[in-house]
């Protein structure tokens, strides 16, 4: 088997930060894991467990491709991705660049912006994985055991067990409505489909030329460019193909699709309070980051940075300040701040 | 009788209203009047009804000469005081130099960052005011007729009246405890004092012989000094003066005290929530200013100032953005906002 590639999905907006995360400074590139470290580089860690810088491949909006390479160990590939065209198209690109420098390696598929600690358990779990989609040439999921009946995420119904924690996949489900996610919770059938995968590069080639054959035609023309033309190439091409993700694209659909029940922790860090429930409070149960104040404050997170973000009185409110905006919301609320992004888009264009 | 003159101080901070008021912007500079000017160019506009540019005199910090020139008229003069001494220095420097350009002249005294939208009643009343100074020789404040029991005021008890609503001062009482402060409303005998005042210069630096002597000892050197002279003068002699208020020093001790029951409105915009009160509200009572974005919010006040302000989800809230900070607390909670300005202190000197 020759040895791995690992490809990082590092093209997210990350609105749910906002203001913190920034068009030009996404959730990835925020201090958001554990460590203070940006979950980007949390991530490219756990990726060097994997392969070797070489064999490292970041795609990335094209506006962050420095950025990007910036964070990443010398030796790693960052292609930009002139427009965004969801998950897909950028893993079938990546997949040919694989094809082109080692054919039939096997890669991993990280997301840049999930949180996960134990990075040991990641590695033996990804070792696993990578083995298991060589020898069965199947597409292989991961499924974390749901912490409870979250209606954020896909799920993965187990099927057969192929061996140890690794399981045929019965069938994969869109985001579900409350009471099916507990019905899912319940019976111990299901895991949570955390969008991170592990394949032979021409194994998921052939599985999208027959599940998705006008995507797979689309990128055609990338197969066997020079090195020196494949980002140009996928320049010209990228606009012309459809925007859609890979579960959709592929994994619904495909042949010998397996998952293993990860053994990591995991979290999407998909909110402020997402985060928060990760980061050390003070006696009131505040947190307090970078340049924050709290008076007479209970279970508020405040982020203040390029200045100070000051909360009064307040309770489980989160308040940002940075140097062009500020928010301000329940706890609560904090899945709906993309809204408020919007809106505040839409006001700094009036 | 010669032509009056108008004292404004304005040398306040108004650190209830920070991030919004800060050390080289205080409050009087804020767009806080009704009509969006700021409160020093709203005053400025009244003493403009009062007297002539160049008998209006402005009392200031000494860094803040440049931008209070910059809001008053062209002739005005602005002095500067090197060191915050309360207001019974300041008035009675200012008197000094009355007394060199136009002996016995009569001068009101006003507040730079309070708000009164009847310019023809407040011009009306100072004109009675400045009548009975020389008339009377007398020295008189303006008492507000209270619109609640405030316990943030002192009160001004009424005494024998003397024509009008001119009335002798029976008494001086300091901020009341709640329940003292429903007793002065409901007798009708009491009213705001509101820092105002009218009277002769040399009636007033008479009264500050005898009730404070040291004091009038300390600035005795301003008298006669050459104009080019005075600043410097002043200078020298404010560290060594005492820091007294003038009710204090002199007016709850002198004889001759009147008080105009004014007939214009009056508010001392003292926080977010007592500025709000005069500003027109959306559909859900939001205040929303400069650069606010308010989402799914009622009766919020959010103010957005170099960057966008975004409020999700919020009751009664203040929010405000500046470049350099952040300020988010219960609207009920604004009076406390003093205790934040100086955490952010401490928090930026550490």
């Amino acid at each position: 088997m020759p040895d791995p590639y690992v490809l990082v999905l590092a093209g997210g907006r990350g609105e749910r930060f906002w203001p913190w995360s920034r068009p030009d400074r996404p959730k990835q590139f925020l201090p958001l894991a554990r460590d203070g470290r940006s979950l980007l580089a949390a991530t490219l860690g756990r990726a060097a467990k994997i392969a070797a810088p070489e064999r490292i491949l970041l795609m990335t909006g094209a506006d962050l491709i420095e950025r990007t390479a910036d964070e990443s160990p010398r030796g790693a590939r960052v292609f930009g991705e002139s427009v965004g065209r969801n998950t897909a198209p950028a893993i079938a690109a990546a997949a040919l660049w694989v094809e082109r420098e080692s054919p039939g390696a096997a890669m991993a598929v990280l997301s840049s912006d999930h949180a996960i600690d134990d990075e040991a358990s990641f590695a033996a779990d990804f070792e696993l994985a990578l083995a298991a989609a060589d020898r069965h040439r199947a597409l292989v999921t991961f499924g974390i055991p749901p912490a409870g009946p979250d209606t954020r995420f896909g799920y993965i119904k187990r099927g057969e067990q192929v061996a140890g924690r690794l399981f045929r996949v019965a069938a994969f489900t869109e985001k579900p409505h409350l009471e099916r996610a507990r019905g899912f919770v319940e019976s111990g059938d299901y895991l949570w489909n955390c969008g991170m995968f592990a394949w032979r590069s021409d194994a998921f080639l052939h599985a999208l030329e027959t599940t998705r054959p006008v995507l797979a035609a689309a990128l055609h023309p990338l197969r066997g460019v020079a090195a020196a033309d494949f980002q140009g190439t996928l320049n010209r091409l990228l606009p012309g193909c459809e925007a859609i993700a890979v579960d959709y694209a592929v994994l619904e659909k495909a042949e010998n699709v397996m998952t293993v029940e990860a053994s990591f922790d995991w979290d999407d860090v998909g909110s402020w309070s997402a985060w928060a429930r990760r980061q050390p409070r003070d006696e009131r149960g505040n947190v307090v980051h970078g340049q924050g104040v709290v008076v007479d404050c209970d279970g508020c997170v405040v982020v203040g940075e390029g200045g100070t973000a000051a909360a009064l009185g307040l309770k489980d409110t989160v308040v940002v300040h940075t140097a062009g905006a500020t928010l301000a919301c329940p706890l609560e609320r904090s899945e709906d701040v993309r809204q408020v992004a919007a809106a505040a888009r839409t006001e700094e264009r009036s």
